[in-house]
């Protein structure tokens, strides 16, 4: 039995009291990873980012909003645990400022500087010892291959698991499953559910063992 | 029996394929609504940004994604009916330009240019004829009685409700309602089904009668 952590879920910069930048992550294919590590027999942790889905009962649960709350929950729940699957989409760019009042309307044109957010897979991967393994997710509209296996080193994960942006909000999903050698283990389709079942098993027999 | 129009939810403003800006909007209080409306035994047309929630099934609902989405539905929907519930909150900023590849990150500094996007309400509140009737919401963060005034005339509203960002994906709100003398009605305070109730039949005393 090992303890496992996921990621799951966007999460929000808010650029003032009410508007945010996020995306349409759903948290369903951490749901469907959770499931299938329960399946196996393992505990499970999972840190999301706002989400309407139901995550199974027997995880825990830590909501965050923010991809800073989203990284310190992870980094200290992940000192407990064996691995780590990343599969949230954190929010990658804050506002240089946060504005305190809502942001009036005046007919003017809005200027916007952001920076990039901390990246909560590779400080992961970054920070993980010889017992620990990592899997991350990549999802990429140009150059796919290439730039997943060039995340894959760089994060210094285990396995990576390509998808498209189709795969956002999404039931059904195609994706691609690289292994550490850089080899693919096959591109898969299907519901979030059995693919969930498909990744996982790959973890069990390539990572866990 | 009125014909009665709800804009509800939030809309996204899209900067590449997977990133928007938006707000956190959960369609509850269009819900609400709706279901007052409903119960008084009108026919209700709802206008929906991406929202996790049900609508009552009586209700047509009309799915959009961007505010121009949201604005072109509505007009088109309103010149069939009597009056619109504007409780929507559409993205009042677009990129001036959307990536057509996911914006990769490269460790530099982002500057994103924004413009308004239409007003929805400010356009149903132009083009109402003299036989129709429109209600607004306004969320406010600070001088807030003030600004709601202002939005109702801007607006062209026959009754304005204002509520603050504590509103936004709760369950219970508070909400002071204007009437078009510019009188208040009173603060009224519940969950989003008693305030449903509550608008609802300050609407049908005061403007459908």
């Amino acid at each position: 039995m090992s303890k496992i952590l996921i990621t799951s879920g966007p999460t929000r910069q808010y650029i003032d009291p009410v508007r945010f930048l996020s995306n349409a992550s759903s948290g369903r294919m951490g749901a469907a990873l959770a499931a299938a590590a329960l399946e196996f027999g393992h505990e499970v942790t999972i840190v999301s980012g706002p989400v309407d889905i139901s995550y199974p009962a027997e995880a825990q649960v830590v909501p965050v909003v923010t991809t800073e709350e989203m990284l310190r929950e992870s980094m200290r729940l992940f000192s407990q645990c064996d691995g780590v699957i990343g599969v949230a989409a954190p929010c990658d760019y804050r506002p240089r400022e946060v504005a305190k009042h809502k942001i009036a309307k005046n007919g003017e044109k809005l200027t916007l500087y952001f920076e990039e957010t901390p990246d909560v897979l590779a400080t992961l991967g970054a920070s993980k010892t010889s017992r620990q393994w990592v899997v991350g997710f990549a999802l990429e509209t140009d150059d796919a291959r290439l730039k997943a296996l060039r995340k894959m080193i760089v994060k210094n994960c285990d396995m990576l698991v390509l998808n498209g942006p189709s795969a956002i909000d999404a039931r059904d999903n195609e994706v691609e499953i690289f292994l550490k050698s850089g080899d693919s283990a096959g591109v898969f389709h299907g519901t979030k559910i059995e693919l969930g079942r498909e990744i996982f098993s790959l973890i069990q027999k390539h990572i866990i063992c």
